[in-house]
């Protein structure tokens, strides 16, 4: 499979979200009731963006995107576009949000982008390629132990009460004194480059994780779902990441252990 | 009370702290067994540069550092020093750390310094003063009604069962699909600057949150401990900061409700 073409396309794709959404980071409504608006606007206007490029330069391509739903596609290629993941953490002023781009073929995420407008710092993770962050190699780290792993994970109100148990049971198995709540995207950017160990979150959209499989893995790592199978099209967005794959079975048999 | 010499002094300590931090972030030791070495490096190595400084021109004045411990002083001043704060997030490749900078005047913050090296990020609070970030005033928003608050805490791990239970009774009142979690004092940055309306933080000690009274005072906020009185040097740490002051009462209750 070549994809040169299509990283290219993803580049511009993300250069343009970017420019979409950074003048309405920090902005500041006069009322809290309106602050919403800036997300809104920059959300609406990068996948606009995006999508406008597609649908010129790869037509039977389809697109599935957070703001704008499914256009479907007959070539068994769809990009999956999230253009702020971490809304909450971007109306924060927190910039680590990320804007999401990935190629599904068949269903399989075979291309990912986690771009980061505000830093200036772009993940690309292809199948069968060293991940790079702004063009430069990253790899993940090794983890030996469990009890030596940092976790991460956006928020606890994220799970529902089974979920989050589960979760405490994972926790407690790590160095927990090492976890780090909220990040978004912006943790499995960090596990590909070799800062995090364990990334555990329920109920992703595939918007939400489609990008990260490509470059969790092409830094060495693992991205699954909380039974260890692999993502794609239908998964129901259950997610783990490793950094170590070594550590696969030590983090399922402790998500299994909490009920 | 004329801190302008005070204020130049500050600035120059997190100037030295930055440089003694910026080369160990998101260095990648090849063992994670390793991997608290950059943080303790940085950690060390900025508080012993700000420490040099001041026992060179402030000799009377007293020193708190997280690192090094306290020096006692004669002069009723005392300068409070966390070189990191955060050091979960700098190991997790967080550029959203921050040097804490405080004057304290007979126990009470009179001056705060919040400096973000990474981003290149400084936020400067005095007494009677307007809170600048790098030398533009900020100002926190108005929060007409609890219920449209955006809550932030670094993570509920933080908390006893006890404090868990008054958090989860404030979160509840609050926007909570907007709660954000991590952040460390950043959190207290981004409600100065308007972005967030409350913090909520149990068990901080004097130097996590000495600089951010200044701060989030001078930008129209309040700061306080869980029963709303004032911080100061002998406070127990249970820490609320507020972007509207008039939501006070409000959050009180709401804690109060939690048992």
């Amino acid at each position: 499979m070549d994809l040169r073409n299509d990283i290219a396309l993803a580049q511009r794709l993300a250069d343009l979200a970017g420019a979409a959404i950074k003048p309405h980071f920090r902005t500041v409504p006069g009322e809290r009731k309106d602050d919403a608006t800036p997300v809104t606007e920059a959300d609406r206007a990068a996948e606009e963006a995006m999508r406008r490029i597609l649908t010129a330069e790869v037509p039977r391509d389809g697109v599935a995107g957070e703001e704008f739903g499914t256009t479907p596609g007959e070539s068994g290629r769809q990009w999956v576009l999230d253009p702020i993941d971490g809304t909450t953490g971007f109306l924060a002023g927190r910039p680590i949000f990320g804007t999401l781009i990935a190629l599904l073929v068949d269903g399989w995420p075979v291309l990912g982008i986690i771009d980061q407008p505000i830093l200036g710092e772009r993940w690309l993770g292809v199948t069968g390629r060293p991940t790079t962050l702004n063009g430069q190699p990253v790899t993940t780290r090794p983890c030996r132990e469990l009890s030596d792993a940092t976790l991460a994970t956006t928020g606890p109100h994220y799970f529902d009460a089974h979920q989050g148990e589960h979760f405490m049971a994972l926790a407690a198995r790590t160095d927990h004194k090492r976890m780090v709540m909220g990040g978004d995207c912006y943790n499995y950017a960090m596990l590909a480059s070799g800062h995090l160990d364990v990334v555990c979150e329920a109920g992703l959209k595939l918007h939400d994780f489609a990008a990260l499989v490509p470059i969790v893995e092409g830094a060495g790592g693992l991205v699954c779902d909380w039974n260890g199978e692999p993502l794609h099209a239908a998964s129901a967005g259950d997610v783990l990441a490793l950094g170590d794959p070594a550590r696969l079975e030590d983090v399922i048999e402790a998500l299994a252990s909490g009920h």
